[in-house]
């Protein structure tokens, strides 16, 4: 089968700078869950048209590309992809502003198509109000679409409607789009038309029309949004992941989540993202294309781009950076920041700390306040820090610099050069009193207060 | 038009130290959303009683107060008020604790009004069950209202009630007010009853009954909140702006957001704040009386009176302050603080870093642990960082204190004097190594674990 | 009274490796829910099988517990917990999986057993689709239950359903319990046929179903969570708590928090929490078992197990852990941990700190990015900071350590020794200045550039 996507559309009640179809719905463009779709079912091919540009940039390489220069209505759109129509398969049409469609739908649709060597076949939907759709006239054991201007009295009262998404045979189609013309109202080609065509047409009654909810303006993509995240939870929970709060819970379609994992509320979980067992995610976690174990605690963290083992705790209030890895039993602990470190077996970084560009091996233990000085102002360098060293409270690593294994750096330390194992480090001043020193300000403060 | 508001009420239901009318929603206490739509229509008068002084603390200026000592009725109230009345002015009555009123109901009110050069006109409504209203009785082309306790079973049928809210001529209510009696079961003046006074009172349906709620307990606070969010957010959505989870995004009244503009999950935006185009606020992130340019991401924030340009990037996990100015391009990391500072254009400040009472000029870079140490137990002091500098990181900046331009401050140093341009300051003593010394210690406190 | 709670099922459609009754709703384990309801009534016997262990380790002390290997019905739950029943004791059956009955409802139900001297009083409810269900048949005065394949199609008509939950005189249940059979199509022994050998069996109609909702699968759990958050939050409301936005704030049943107290969106409130009068508690904040005073600001912070006193500003990014005590007025800012620290009156410590086994006095000013270093690697040790003592920015305290009262640290010191009372003490290597040195690097770099 083949399957193209309309999406040339201008969405003007969106007001946008942006073509409607790359406004996102969980964090993922309209065009990408309808190509997503399209691509379980053969090859994809988008027409597009206003912002052309912007949307090309959204499409996988593998998707083709069809300009509709002028929007001259649906049946226009297809003749504009006219060279991606072969005889001798069926052309699914979808829309690049109907992103909810599920599979299991167009496999139904697919069936009848297939069964009854139809022409084509319309996916059809009943609607409460049915004012303004095509209506799907059964006759005789036939179809045949009549539009609402079109209707007669009795017509209208029919509330099974057109949802706009066909299969066609390529032949079918190839033959019968000259056919089409562009004499109504408002001088454009409809594909609908194309029905009326056919000897054989078919209609698939979809019981859950939301699945065909297209979007026309940011209150409506909301509304997806939210119907989308419902379904996505839905079906976690059924699969043995527990949602504390649907409510407040947003996860992307393409995430995956284990066995009696416990999402809580305030949490975020996008992109290619991977959750094991047993863990607990959230509150107020953020976790974008990362790779987590089994036993995991993510709490009040911001991750992205991270790769975590078992036994993991994180947070709260820690920021894991791209290409940071966590190895089994590490602790991130609050106002830590990783980037590009790989933290080793068993370490601990707990308190207000940034790790740059470090590799740190197993039972390390990194003190309060320590910071990676990885930046000279011009390049990034290294810290390597071994198993089993000590890194005391608020010292600064200058890198590329070394730390043994089993060594030790006192407390507030400047180190400047690599420290061997087993060593102890100290780049600090000796400590020096004044007595009385503070009384003396205190008092002399004072006074400047009095005489004023 | 004189425009008085009703909000002497006691509140008994809030169960509260505080007078009901100041309680907020979206962060605004309800007495200011009904004045700020009183003054798009006249002079505003307001009738305080219940905890009059707290009321009074809440109100702008050049608002007139009355007080109502006892709370006798809606009719008292109003003759406490009578020397704001004028005989050649309409007077527009509200209430403090009804505080949805859309500034579109009072023109098509005041419509009426003046069209039909009514002595009254109410505004009504359907209610589902007009249990406790007094009905509108439409007769002969006038209306009147009967109370529910004095309605005849018919007239009980009668769906349209009084919301209480009316225009009235000034020379009808100076005329008619001391016509009112508190012969009742509550032994209070009412206002309604001055319609049955009038030659000529109209009445106008309001379609959107929400709006004439009131608020009488925190149940009801909440849902009127929750009413008020959804408004805001359908009005900026229809305009061009994303939201992407309106029900857990809280956005207060007097803010502007620009085109293009996604605000995530779990944001609230509040006071008198201006986002530009093309931003993207949130998640997490609350923003307060500040000016946000074009293209500026602020993620896991906390803004509060602060100015930031263009292409700025904040956060996750920042605060700024009052006082704070991030000019263009300036990018804030996490777990970074800054309170009155200027940060010049292209600078950074990314990782656990104070800043306060700073001037930091262009392309500076703020190491990581950077502390502007601002105050010496007594004063706060100034810190002033030339562009292009380079902050190591983990320094100490000793205000008052210059950082010259070109200027390199290594890592970990204490700076107590001024750095010339184009030199490099050090404060930091040089590292020490005692080799051995950590195996030592180990084998020491195994030792030791092996006595117990 | 004795009650008897059924919780050995398997909750095959929870998807779980753990029983069904240890699943949290806001945060408590819905065994807890229903044990802590049962405690007001009697003595409280468990029946456990699926999981035994795992659920066993969820129940109080005091709670006895009946293993009932094989589950072959309610029935035979009961009898497996024969010895748990008194002849002369009521008993009252409940569910480990139905947590949101209400003792009120357990009430009226005793007052109907105790009033008509009943042998069992069920507690019935009416169900909008009662198919499955036992129907309640009440005839002359009397009640039976006819089960759902049993009954006839007017029975079938009958709306009155069985919820299984029931009060019986101990010495009707002794008497009968072998009298039940398991000749039926799933082969258990069911309680319900105890109903039809009773000579006074009676039912009490439940006007709110909601508290007999069981949980099957996770969705339910959602649910269930979400009906039971909005029921304490509506009771909070209405004692004079003012809650922002209901749909985002998760308080557990049992949280105290007193009048005129403000809860922010994005809160949840665990554990027994308290909280006094006039406090604002939130946004994104979450506090565990922790005792608030009033007058207290806690914003976007993170508490557990902590003790605050009145007037206390916490946050926003703080972290307060267990054992921290705040004396009055006291201010914690952003980035700032505590653990096991008592912080005198009037003190602060606003910025990137991290207080840990830490004693701080009266009048203290912590400067930012102050650590106490408690950890050596191998043991935790004590910091003392006296009354008025100052510590200057990004110092590091070297535990065990004393800070003497009025004494100040200045900036960036590491503090390895006791600090005298109205000292000062430096730990800081002097600043030096190499002029022109940056310049030199930065043409250097630029020369390298060039030659690539």
């Amino acid at each position: 089968m083949k399957v193209l996507i309309l999406a040339a559309g201008l969405g003007k009640r969106m007001k946008s700078k942006y073509p409607k179809v790359v406004h996102k719905i969980l964090g993922k463009p309209m065009i990408n869950w309808v190509i997503d779709l399209g691509k379980r079912f053969g090859e994809v091919g988008v027409v597009v048209g206003h912002k052309a540009e912007i949307v090309k940039g959204y499409l996988p390489m593998d998707v083709r590309t069809y300009l509709q220069e002028h929007q001259l209505g649906t049946g226009h759109a297809v003749m504009c992809a006219r060279e991606f129509i072969d005889e001798n398969d069926d052309v699914l049409i979808l829309y690049g502003d109907v992103p909810l469609l599920k599979s299991e739908t167009i496999e139904k649709l697919n069936e009848i198509h297939k069964s009854r060597n139809a022409d084509v076949t319309v996916l059809s939907f009943i609607a409460d109000d049915p004012t303004g759709y095509g209506r799907i006239i059964r006759q005789d054991g036939r179809i045949r679409i009549v539009e609402h201007k079109d209707a007669s009295e009795s017509e209208k009262e029919i509330k099974e409607v057109n949802s706009g998404i066909y299969i066609f045979k390529g032949n079918f189609l190839l033959a019968n789009l000259d056919r089409l013309n562009n004499n109504n109202a408002q001088g454009e080609y409809y594909l609908t038309d194309l029905v009326g065509l056919a000897q054989n047409a078919e209609a698939l009654i979809l019981d859950d029309p939301i699945q065909v909810s297209g979007v026309n303006d940011r209150i409506q993509l909301a509304q997806l949004e939210s119907i989308a995240k419902e379904r996505i939870l839905n079906e976690l929970m059924l699969s043995g992941v527990t949602i504390v709060d649907p409510q407040s819970t947003f996860i992307s379609p393409d995430v995956v989540i284990g066995m009696d994992t416990v999402v809580h509320p305030f949490t975020i979980i996008e992109g290619k993202t991977t959750i094991g067992e047993d863990c607990e995610i959230g509150p107020y976690t953020r976790i974008i294309d990362s790779e987590i174990g089994n036993k995991v605690k993510v709490m009040r963290s911001e991750l992205e781009g991270v790769k975590i083992e078992n036994n993991v705790s994180v947070g709260p209030f820690a920021r894991l950076r791209e290409g940071t890895v966590l190895k089994e039993n590490v602790k991130i602990g609050n106002f830590v920041e990783t980037k590009k470190s790989i933290i080793g077996k068993n370490s601990k970084a707990q308190h207000l700390t940034y790790l740059g560009d470090a590799t740190v091996g197993e039972d390390v233990n990194v003190g309060a306040g320590t910071i990676t000085c990885n930046y000279d102002g011009y390049k990034k360098y290294p810290t390597h820090i071994k198993d089993k060293a000590f890194i005391g409270s608020n010292s600064s690593l200058v890198a590329p610099v070394t730390i043994g294994s089993g060594a030790i750096v006192g407390a507030g330390s400047v180190i400047t050069e690599d420290v061997p194992d087993d060593s102890l480090a100290l780049g600090r001043a000796r400590q020096t009193i004044k007595e009385g020193w503070a009384k003396q300000k205190r008092e002399a403060m004072e006074n400047a207060d009095n005489k004023k």
